[in-house]
């Protein structure tokens, strides 16, 4: 599988997307074509995942190169869930990857003969975004992805902020104080309330519920069908993701609002209600630009081979100095 | 009226902080002491209170330099509420002294005869705090004055963030939807529950209220002595700011955040339980230091001679290269 070039012309280099349940990667060509899209499952053992996980890298990317001899990779890009200090170039904390404070840079530089940039899975498809999509003109942007999970990339006059991997989380924000438990053991996180996950899980968990859905693609068909269940699930989501922005808007007053993940897939009939419950929240507050995501599902291997672009040149203009 | 030295020595500048009730004024000299502080009624004529804002500004700084000769301020730093956009020096909007842009900074120079700095009075009060009180040595910070409303003031990596006056309205921010009816006009914004301003009113307005209080101060000294609707009341500014404290630690994962203005002087009875309250909402997110602001009532003409100081630097500079 290729994928035309949004990258456009650099260095040939590898990517690296490690999920919680699949880990995608690809190599980049000089042309900035993703030449090859991979797809395995995420090594998930009871102990040690890490090592694991570095291991599938390195298988991937030996095959990768074994496949391609003539695209030569100078730099590698990985991103990897949970909490991630791309500064540290270490990987905090993962619950479902199950890791603590895990060097991956240096170790997968190690494993790969190359240097390698390291960043947060969200922060990275953020960057792609911000820097390749339907963001990229505005100095300061928020890109909320939801999927599973919702976590946002901050960047404020053009750069990210990332406050050593704590700064984004506006899925652990508290918007319902006591309600519905969260992953992370939090109450009313937006999470818990308005991802696709806990709008599939809330939908399959009720009592009232018929037949159990696939995903929040199917609640938004049953309400959209009159189901009553379906329809309080998707509106109070909704209700809860305009509040969070809102108040998003109220403290950083950003110049777009970029929605990305599963659940912008579903288009107008997200974009449209949540814009105006959205406006409805506001008063003198700046208006943001709400759009969607322009990249799609290769979100986080494009911005993990920016940044494995970034990191090519720099190596190159020290080598040259 | 002299106030000690937390400026250090640099420029003599003259300071004006306009407030919805009072403007207060001070010249500092070289040693960067409040020599005079002045506090005069703001006026508010039916209309063109910017004109009269402007004549009485330069009336007190006619007043300050005829009275100290040896004094000579070479900038002047002015703030104002409301909305200001700092970068063009236009005061957006001010719904207590109606104005609607204003180019206050060009305006106040022209009558001064010397530059002018202009910003907003809780970001000029935040700075002050960020700069010389407590908040100093933290790259990522919030400085929240909390009194007749809610501002904030945001300082990314050190620097403050604004994004043309329409950040850090953490006042509006809706944290209750559908709650109690804001000035702005929103419904549920914390500062209709939160601020010492609604405290009172709430006491007040409340039909359960024995006899009237003063302030949010007599409201806390009431709930202490067990009256319900003061504890009702106070225990739900609590929870309320508590809550949108917790909002902003998932997004922004600030070092520090800074209380300042009227409510902060509760000390203990304020930061305990807030403190408490906070903690019980985060899960993995990083821990803020919560201060209280150590400036007090001076930190906006403070603030406001920092930003004069900076600009007669610049201008210093500027001549001499």
């Amino acid at each position: 599988m290729t994928t035309p070039s949004l990258l456009g012309p650099g260095a040939a280099v590898l990517a690296f997307d490690v999920g919680g349940t699949d880990t995608k990667a690809a190599l980049v060509d000089e042309t900035g074509t993703l030449i090859e899209i991979t797809r395995t499952p995420t090594p998930l053992p009871p102990t040690g995942t890490e090592f694991a996980v570095l291991d599938e890298v390195d298988r991937i990317a030996s095959g990768l190169r074994a496949k391609h001899p003539n695209i030569v990779p100078t730099a590698a890009g990985l991103i990897v869930p949970g909490l991630v200090d791309d500064e540290a170039g270490i990987g905090r904390f993962s619950e479902n990857l199950r890791w603590t404070n895990v060097p991956f840079r240096d170790l997968a530089s190690e494993r790969l003969g190359m240097p390698v940039s390291f960043t947060h899975d969200v922060r990275g498809a953020g960057e792609a975004e911000y820097r390749l999509g339907t963001a990229g003109t505005f100095p300061n942007a928020i890109v909320v992805v939801i999927g599973t999970g919702i976590a946002s990339a901050i960047f404020i006059d053009g750069k990210p902020y990332a406050a050593h991997g704590y700064a984004g989380e506006l899925g652990h924000s508290i918007i319902v104080p006591g309600g519905r438990i969260c992953a992370c053991g939090g109450h009313g996180c937006l999470e818990a309330i308005a991802s696709a996950g806990a709008i599939t899980r809330r939908y399959n968990t009720d009592e009232r519920a018929s037949l159990p859905v696939n995903g929040a693609r199917d609640v938004l068909q049953r309400a959209k069908d009159g189901d009553a269940l379906a329809t309080e699930i998707w509106e109070s989501a909704l209700d809860t993701l305009a509040l969070a922005l809102a108040q998003t808007v109220a403290m950083f007053a950003p110049d777009a609002i970029i929605i990305g993940g599963g659940l912008s897939q579903a288009g107008d009939d997200l974009f449209v209600p949540l814009g105006e419950r959205l406006e409805s929240h506001l008063t003198f507050h700046r208006r943001p630009q709400l759009l969607c995501a322009g990249i799609g599902e290769n979100a986080g291997l494009v911005g993990a081979a920016l940044k494995a672009r970034d990191l090519a040149a720099l190596t190159r203009k020290d080598a040259e100095a």
